[in-house]
């Protein structure tokens, strides 16, 4: 028989922002790969039969290589597992899904993905923000604030991400941060626009701490962070 | 007793998109309301004894003024009912649910909202492609492409727009996108660069086309389009 291969999003971390359709995959899959960033309680969902694969952390430092998780994937897929790929969040955001995407479709399988909620929506939900507003914010962007090797990502268009009338949600957020609010108002956003950081959105460690964009560093140093976190930028956040 | 009301992203279409989080605040709601971008299917989730109110299409023309949907929102929870407002999508993405929350908590009642899949994600999965790429793909945007009396938005920030390192998401994408296309390519956008329109995404009905930014208007010229259409724009989307 044919294995198949799905990529679940599993959500921002609280297990019952998982899909009905998530749900589902998880409780029929023969195997489960998963990663750092996928909370436990939506491991937990898995049968009691199905092997848990952990690849380890995502983000800086991969402890599995990337190449090492696809053909993985592949290998699973080909015996004729049920093989389940849980990315944290949503997997067509920050996740690399289409480097895995694409080797499960070179090695004839096929591959679905099940969309999840991104940690953007989760931390808007939590604040009771929305992150557009149809007169201050029509445009909502989505960046990492770290490269592949850690490093700040001194090649995004910043002048887009300076844009009073956008909202920005940054991915990673938390270690970047002084360089991220220095760069923001020296491309001309205004130092008191409002920022959050929020660790682990969602779950019931979340922890909020809100600020301006210029103020959100110093405030956010005097805490210590070790969760995901999230930066949201924007007029909107104001209320 | 006090009312609540709960903001529910009902997610991009298909029922099974819901989060088990939404469908535990649906089954135990009163009194449901609801628009046109709500799946019928998600609405049937609701208890039996529900209260179900249609309050109009989103989007171009409105036909409950939002002021008379807050206000019925406001009154309803002080009524002491479990009120659930599902919207499509994610109520933080183009839901107007800033508008909202801001008038039940002044209003002195609880509000707390259940974030969703919006489109973009759904979109992204069903073609089975990342929004982002560590190359080419590191900031995803999402837009409107038209103002709140159904124009083109012309005063966006086109340059962020037009960033050949970005993926774009516009909502409601079709009925510009003539004018999208010009101004992307005019911003100086690659005209080559893959653009998708998605109509109905994670439906049966859904329907997709797949072209460049400068011949997917008059590809889609040629289809009858009905549903909710969403418009994918980067590199990222060629595999």
């Amino acid at each position: 028989t044919r294995g198949r291969v799905t990529l679940v999003g599993a959500g921002p971390g609280d297990p019952e922002l998982l899909t009905l359709k998530g749900l589902r995959a998880l409780t029929s899959a023969d195997v489960v790969l998963f990663d750092d960033l996928v909370p436990a309680a939506v491991i937990d969902l898995a049968r009691r039969e199905a092997t848990r694969v952990n690849v380890g952390k995502r983000g800086y430092a991969p402890s599995v290589a990337q190449s090492e998780i696809t053909a993985l994937l592949v290998a699973l897929g080909k015996e004729g597992r049920n093989v389940v790929r849980l990315k944290g969040g949503d997997p067509s955001i920050f996740g690399r899904a289409n480097e895995e995407i694409r080797a499960i479709r070179e090695a004839g399988l096929e591959v679905e993905v099940v969309p999840g909620v991104t940690a953007a929506l989760a931390a808007a939900a939590a604040l009771g923000v929305s992150l557009t507003n149809r007169d201050t914010a029509r445009r909502v962007q989505f960046v990492t604030a770290h490269t592949s090797d850690g490093k700040f990502p001194e090649d995004l268009d910043w002048r887009a991400l300076a844009d009073a009338r956008a909202t920005t949600a940054v991915y990673m957020g938390n270690r970047t941060l002084p360089e991220l609010s220095r760069r923001l108002v020296a491309e001309g956003l205004d130092p008191a626009t409002p920022a959050v950081l929020i660790e682990r959105a969602s779950t019931p460690q979340q922890r909020v701490i809100a600020a301006t964009i210029a103020g959100l560093p110093e405030k956010t140093a005097q805490e210590t962070l070790i969760g995901p976190c999230l930066v949201l930028i924007g007029a909107t956040l104001g209320g």
